[in-house]
């Protein structure tokens, strides 16, 4: 078994932004020459999602105005968590998109469906903030 | 380590449908012949889910509710990515239920608990769609 | 490739109840001696979760109020699966928060950032219940 590991840094402009980072990914998987396995990459923060589905800006929209809906970032004394900091939203907003994803390897390549791209998701955004890519196979 | 790859395809006759598919993943966990190890079971489309909760017919009406309920399929002109498609509710609804499972196999069985099935969760229907199965280990 | 497995129980004086299970988990893996791998850690009931999020106090009060405005406990009645249950939210709980997380192994360590606890949530407790430990690698 061999494995690999590799941090991604991410600084967004926003407090909320989706990121492609589906061809970094690749690299990862390109560099470590692991053939058949799986590669687990995950946001190492807790505001911040990894998540798989489509790069198509209309859903992006969507994600915005629905996860807005569900855990809203305002007012900011609605949460509890909201004492020194503000972004109890972006905690909740990241627990629907999830922390992390397991993509399968095979023949040295990403096994993704047709339209399947990974994103980082950003929710309390404006500074650095990493990602870990873990890669263990053959 | 051993590495065993297989797609399962589903084609459902009604736009949302839970189809349990914990004997399909049994059978390729016996046919890769890994006695220890992962299997990530993914769907490989983003209107898709695979997860895993109770086979109960109660429960799955209740999450037909409930996510009909979060992000309802229709007015359809609600959802941005409503252009050419009308499956933006289902995008919503499979972020939700989530994309994959990691299950853990021990003495070449699924390691579940008591209640625990795995479903393939369909939210946009009617086609042909295929799940991945990769399971890696000894 | 080495593999470890271990069950953990819980049972909460509480129907639902956040507990860290970080200082565990790490132990499993020092118990495994695996350097480099991955660690699955999933519940083993469908009315409860693993999750990685924060360790504060505020941020698990909103995870309460957010959780029973998405899915609320009661009525009992508006849930199809509360026949002889009364759990139907429960499983709908642990729906939004996740049944496992997969955590990078590396040195010897869970590999997580700064912030990142791991937590089992219960959602409906007052029972012994378990979560598996699932560590592979080398």
């Amino acid at each position: 078994m061999i494995s690999f590991r590799k941090e991604l840094w991410y600084n967004t402009p926003k407090r909320r932004q989706l990121i492609n980072i589906t061809h970094e990914i690749d690299s990862c998987v390109y560099e470590s020459g692991i053939r058949e396995g799986l590669v687990l990459v995950n946001a190492m923060h807790i505001t911040a999602s990894v998540f798989i589905n489509d790069d198509e800006s209309g859903l992006h929209q969507d994600y915005e105005d629905w996860l807005e809906k569900l855990a809203p970032e305002k007012p900011y004394s609605q949460y509890h968590h909201n004492g020194f900091e503000d972004n109890g939203d972006a905690h909740l907003k990241r627990t629907i998109m999830g922390r992390e994803v397991v993509v399968a390897i095979t023949n040295g390549k990403l096994d993704l469906g047709p339209w399947e791209q990974i994103f980082y998701g950003e929710f309390d955004g404006k500074r650095r903030k990493r990602v870990l890519v873990k890669v263990i196979g053959e």
